[in-house]
């Protein structure tokens, strides 16, 4: 058995443009942008919306959304995944980035967010 | 003085994947789609992420996600956010769509969500 959730929310930027998104989303959504110590690609913008990690992140590619799945065991949940037609196109760190059907990107991560959160809201996988 | 929040999260997917997106989005977030009532471009994705409301949209474009902000006055959070350097693409019924600094799309849409939800997470924006 593990758990997961859909624990973030990332605001994938190209570099030219990572000081006009913070600056935008930081006043958009009425939180104050934070660098992430060590983790210089993001921008965290705290409580931009409730239950979800909320981040600009600096990339080598087009604007795109993308959604975390935060786990208890990211080898089952990938395996879970990929069993449900996702591919396994990179892996970084811990994190794995799954392509999903109909298209999406998908990053599976372990736990990182606050363990309230992740409690009330995770599913429980056989 | 108006109020917004962000309020859906929109997996947009080309109309010859959705069946696939829509069984594997329902699967991976363990959630029963659901058809939308007269909007059947939508397939809902009940209570798959705690306070959003979640749904897969079939489009005629490139695979994408996109955020929707709810208001109770679109005119001023349209107002309020070309201010801060959003574009104004498309308007579709009420709803706004915005290009925003960086390249991400956001729609501006009047209230639709459970106003618990959105007295809880709103923000006042004078």
């Amino acid at each position: 058995m593990h758990r997961s959730r859909v624990s973030t929310l990332l605001i994938d930027v190209p570099h030219a443009e990572r000081d006009a998104a913070d600056a935008f989303w930081g006043a958009a959504l009425g939180v104050e942008p934070r660098t992430v110590p060590d983790e210089e690609q993001f921008t965290s913008l705290p409580h931009a919306v409730p239950g979800l990690v909320t981040a600009v992140q600096g990339v080598d590619d087009a604007p795109r959304y993308h959604l975390d799945i935060e786990t208890d065991d990211v080898a089952a949940e990938t395996a879970r995944l990929v069993a449900l037609g996702a591919v396994e196109v990179r892996q970084w760190l811990e994190c794995r980035t799954l392509r999903v059907p109909g298209g999406h990107l998908v990053c599976v991560i372990p736990l990182h967010s606050d363990p309230a959160e992740f409690e009330a809201a995770a599913r429980t996988w056989p």
